[in-house]
């Protein structure tokens, strides 16, 4: 039997528990097994809240999540209970909700996954606690022991983005930009379109940082200076890597159809076309690590927490896509 | 009779003269009446290369347009032949293309003309000749005498943007973008959907510079120092205007359902989400001005000039945004 996937608590006062209540609730017949890390009384108690009949079963081992999934919500228990309420994060909650990844990243790494996927945590509440990364990928990434800077990918049906530049302000992407940066990024998704996605000869569509890609540095001189660069660079160690693009003519339909992944300059490059095109149903991807690890594209959503209403499609998504990249990386292996 | 539009010339090396020809043969039932400011011969010539069956008539005043219209293309001549051809700009047409916005202004100004629709020009010709504006809206506004810069806004189905910052490089509209600005694009836009569009609530979405809008100063400070204080000067004017919004997910079916235009801080934050959403059928509109003027939302396109295969698409949905926003305008005098 198929290994499972490790479905991470992320943070307990957000949509976690509600998403996957509701993914095993209506779609668990055509879902890839899963088991959710994390305090099974917590689970089996928003069931009862939301008055949904999913019944919990806690494992002592992730083997045992095939053949329970069917009938229960495999839970492996973290031994840890939890405080918040939903939409209250409370700080004392933050070593259960690290315990969960670290436990997650044993699984993948040990083989007893197939890879993981982690439902939203919510920073500030952890730093109150010491965590000290900036951001959960940063932080898989140290338990990984990567050996080089992991790569955000966002894939929606039709389209797959990279920024190269993330979460900072728009004058630093702008600043931090380097040829060294976007080669680093092409090399990476490169790699995991041909591993992960099953591409052969994958095409790397790379855009401008500048309205019409600078118009030949009359708009600006990075395309010059700092893409171009890069794309000869990816070019010459046999990347199919193309452009600089003008930003606003490569995301239509029929431009998408000509690429497999576009690299962008910056994080709303990539996140407005790809929230325009599918708000709900995007999944993040990290690439470079030594083990799949996807997430649904979206955040605690405290507001909505404990409500039984938030949309189950990114994580359902992010669970499928997870499944089909950790049995071809195992085909290719 | 209604008064029909306005249309200039353009870049004749261009595709002007496909569009215009094509949205006549096959739309010309559907669409507003119109005339083209142009040269007939060259109409006559180019239609005869490419074996479409359009008659050009001469007109000597654009009230015989409208009776013309259902039998013959109507084209008021400029006076002056054409010398370029299909994908070869001639700088020696200089006058002719700028003659043709001259009348077309002068016939929308006096009267005559309901509104007007701009075919595409090439500055680079242009300038080669002595053109001295950084663009076509900055040379009608001249002609037009307009006292405030005028704003260009794009318009598909479901979604109207307007770039606060238009066609520079990503740094300098970032140093650029100013309370100020933001205020007036934001008046201007409020104005027109009142006025043009026959709103009577419009609401403006406000998009943050920064991804997450900033988060609150720890992802940039422009929101808490350039975009807050302008939404807060225009809702003291009665504006309501609201924001800054996450520029990423402010753009999906259901959000673009709130709000009756976006305000955006720089080109692409715009353009992306609007050619993402519907490439072929944007309209360039600019606000502002004491006319209304549309323009098909793409370029000269000189590689496929002259073969009868550009798509009019835009130039059908320019003229009846252009026919529809004079109505209302001459309605509410």
């Amino acid at each position: 039997m198929a290994l499972p996937l490790a479905v991470t608590l992320g943070e307990p006062a957000g949509i976690g528990g509600d998403i996957v209540l509701k993914a095993w609730l209506e779609h668990r017949n055509e879902l890839p097994p899963f088991y959710l890390i994390g305090d099974p009384d917590h689970l089996a108690s928003l069931a009862r809240h939301l008055r949904w009949q999913v019944p919990v079963c806690p494992i002592n081992a992730p083997a045992r999540a095939p053949a329970v999934f069917t009938t229960a919500l495999p839970v492996f228990p973290i031994g840890r209970i939890i405080h918040a309420r939903p939409g209250s994060p409370d700080p004392a909650d933050a070593p259960a909700i690290l315990g969960a990844i670290q436990i997650g990243v044993r699984d993948v790494r040990s083989g007893r996954a197939a890879a993981l996927v982690t439902n939203p945590i919510h920073k500030e509440s952890l730093y109150r606690a010491g965590f000290h990364h900036p951001g959960h990928t940063e932080y898989l990434a140290e338990l990984a022991e990567a050996d080089e800077a992991p790569i955000m990918m966002l894939v929606c049906p039709g389209l797959r983005v990279v920024p190269v530049t993330i979460h900072v302000a728009l004058r630093q992407a702008i600043e931090s930009l380097s040829t060294a940066g976007i080669v680093h990024a092409g090399r990476v998704t490169d790699s995991a379109l041909r591993q992960d996605f099953g591409l052969t000869a994958p095409v790397l569509a790379v855009a401008g940082l500048n309205p019409h890609a600078g118009e030949a540095g009359s708009l600006g001189r990075e395309e010059i200076e700092i893409v171009e660069p890069a794309i000869a660079e990816l070019r010459a160690t046999g990347i199919d890597a193309r452009g600089p693009l003008s930003p606003d003519t490569m995301f239509h339909a029929e431009a998408r159809g000509g690429y497999d992944a576009a690299l962008c300059m910056y994080h709303d490059q990539a996140l407005i076309p790809l929230k325009a095109i599918d708000f709900l149903g995007g999944v993040n991807v990290t690439l470079g690590l030594p083990f799949v690890r996807t997430s649904p594209d979206h955040g605690t959503a405290f507001a909505i927490a404990g409500r039984g209403i938030a949309r189950p499609d990114s994580l359902i998504a992010a669970l499928r896509l997870a499944a089909e990249m950790a049995a071809r990386r195992t085909a290719g292996s």
